[in-house]
């Protein structure tokens, strides 16, 4: 005996997902079937809304309801800094630091000689016009500490540099809380080399 | 900052289902984003197929397309036998066996004084209706090995025993290719109350 036709597409949909294998798909879809009418109508209903009302900031590359988005479309912002990040979730959490008040670039991706990903597959040029703004003095690349990050943040650093832009990478380290005990040795290294005077 | 109010809302609906957080939520809406748009059109027609084109069967209560449903409808199927199992995920479970030919009947939960679950409140009377069928000869009870199983089988079998009609239990002993070493010790004490003679 086969599930019934419509569970059985729905543990598909599921293992769409990432992360998610066939029997946590067969577990949330029986859990579906049991959740009141309105949570699922609600569900597939935000399912359609991401793709139809969200799109991506012609200028940053953020995801965003409006273009502009929010961000740069606020006056108030400090137009001489821009922040570059790998996803637009980054730049969501680079927002709930509240500290950071300069605008934002998103790559959507890093460069990748493996996987094939060049400059121009990933929104580097679009970066590289907005630099022609003479108004932007500094360039802070946070992409992630990984080995494509890394080269990333360094092609980027020799191709900005000469334009007369400060480029800075985030500082990498402990994270606030953890113990020595527990880090890696890449991240000790990194820690040590970027030690401060106190 | 905030989520733009579409991801806001996938992220709450994604957090309704079980075992996912905020973190796994969060991962999950963003993925949703990038995914083809087909993919996510899919998803949420299946989501809104499994409430509008699924219902109980009538008769045993399994989760079905057609009323009756496929296995109450099959002439082939041994009347003679029903067994009774707490979710229409464990008839799925014991078909996929492909060897019990009879009928079954789903609680839909167990008995649970803790949070008030009685007899009325899952489907013990359309199971006693049931019975007054006279080719009935045996109820296989098949609910979970937790305590609220083991007592709804017990109360089961002092209802259904009166009548003359045969109520057994699933065996409860180690799985097959397990280690005895990493057995618990209820599990261990069932398979050693229920050793068969070589």
């Amino acid at each position: 005996m086969q599930y019934p036709e419509p569970i059985a597409r729905l543990i598909a949909s599921y293992m769409n997902l990432p992360g998610i294998g066939q029997k946590t798909a067969t577990r949330l879809a029986f859990h579906t079937i049991d959740m009141k009418e309105e949570m699922v109508n609600e569900f597939a209903k935000s399912l359609l809304s991401v793709k139809r009302d969200l799109s991506f900031c012609s200028i940053c590359g953020n995801i965003t309801e409006e273009d502009p988005c929010e961000i740069c479309a606020d006056k108030s912002r400090d137009v001489s800094t821009i922040l570059v990040v790998e996803e637009p979730k980054d730049v969501m959490a680079m927002e709930k630091m509240r500290e950071y008040r300069g605008l934002y670039h998103v790559l959507h991706g890093v460069l990748s000689p493996m996987e094939g990903t060049g400059p121009e597959d990933i929104q580097i040029p679009s970066l590289l016009a907005r630099l022609h703004d003479e108004r932007i003095k500094e360039v802070i690349i946070a992409t992630n500490a990984t080995t494509e990050g890394e080269a990333t943040a360094m092609y980027l650093s020799r191709l900005i540099k000469p334009a007369g832009i400060k480029v800075t990478r985030l500082a990498h380290g402990l994270s606030v809380g953890s113990d020595i005990e527990y880090a890696d040795e890449i991240t000790l290294l990194k820690a040590v080399e970027g030690r401060r005077e106190l």
